[in-house]
């Protein structure tokens, strides 16, 4: 007999974004899950906010690292890796102990989630249920009232991370795209939005769905570095 | 003075997987609106349900057509064009007495939805707000426990009614792939996944989060057709 891993997608910001799925299993199970920045309440934390109550307990995964190290390097992955196996290991001693146990994800879980990383380290041996969760992407483009994709069109999703010469390939064959991962890769995708003639089909937008959120024409942006909540939307044509 | 216009997404199926926005809006308004076909109850229609009570009034929009005419030509063009003004015109109506008017959708509105053509009518002169909703992707990739990107993965959205050439050109580039809208194209896309050796990667999924969900991998299946509620994931590596 071993606890349950429950992972929830909890959405790009607006706790009323939570699907009632995930705000039942929030609310019927004790021990809550989340990963955080140093020094950050942790973007899913905050979320989750006004579903928490005196009988909850919290496991807070810290990132020992952010972006101090290139993501591509050794050390980055040695010491991520670790991290998560570490992580894996407490939910695991509490499954052990055949208490469920909630993982709390911004946005939702499997895509480009630090979630999946626990989920396959623990899915082999324990039972695990995926509650998907609004993405940041679909939150923005409701935001801003825009139709992505409509009749025979395509979506790409990329990472803004990906190398100039890849990103401006993958944009010429794009119709819609939404560019994730902004942070200081801002000047670099402008380049290639540039280069593939897209720059003035280019949203904006910051923060998507959150108190704070920001919406404008790329073009009408002028900061050097974008937050790391902000994504570029490109509606199919 | 006029009433505003709520486009609810409402997720994939699953009634439990609809945000705690869209639910509130749903119950705190008196007049909802959705697309159904003919004969049938309608998705987004039926995923309300247990959200519906007596104090609310039904505006049905059935589609004069589905799959009788191609959806290239001509004829099938000015018959749903047609039928999206009347359908906004009696919104429209609703609207102008001040009346508030929910118009319930399947999945994330604005992706691939037909409220967008709603949105594109009534946008100019009313007041509208759109509230997301779990994509069908989501809720499949979720039901198979599958992380569909993760690191600098691209993810491309397809349209299995794109001619196979283009199937196969757009395959050969992508990372993971999502394939919607399957119906009578399955064979094509089986085509298209064999040529660019995907094929053995490809999970089908049937009314995933629904109750008669259905998931193998694609060489398993081997019907000739596929119900409309299928896609196609084919995660990142």
């Amino acid at each position: 007999m071993s606890g349950h891993l429950y992972i929830l997608g909890m959405g790009p910001g607006d706790p009323e974004l939570v699907t009632r799925k995930s705000e039942r299993i929030l609310r019927q199970t004790t021990l809550y899950a989340y990963f955080a920045k140093k020094g950050e309440v942790g973007h899913a934390r905050k979320i989750a906010d006004d579903m928490l109550s005196s009988h909850h307990q919290e496991l807070r995964f810290e990132y020992p690292i952010t972006t101090e190290i290139p993501h591509q390097s050794d050390e980055y992955k040695q010491t991520i890796s670790l991290f998560y196996d570490q992580s894996a290991k407490t939910i695991e001693q509490y499954l052990q102990k055949n208490q469920d146990v909630v993982l709390l994800c911004e946005g939702d879980p499997l895509l480009y989630g630090s979630a999946m990383y626990i989920l396959e380290r623990l899915q082999p041996n324990y039972t695990t249920h995926i509650v998907p969760g609004i993405t940041a992407m679909s939150g923005c483009w409701s935001a801003a009232q825009l139709p992505i994709v409509k009749y025979e069109q395509t979506l790409t999703v990329l990472p803004a991370t990906l190398p100039l010469e890849e990103l401006i390939a993958k944009l010429r064959l794009c119709n819609a795209a939404v560019i994730m991962k902004m942070g200081r890769n801002l000047s670099k995708v402008k380049q290639a939005l540039q280069e593939t003639g897209l720059i003035d089909k280019a949203i904006y937008i910051e923060r998507g769905t959150q108190a704070a959120e920001k919406m404008m024409p790329l073009t009408h942006y002028t900061e050097l570095k974008a937050p790391y909540f902000s994504l570029i939307l490109i509606a199919g044509s």
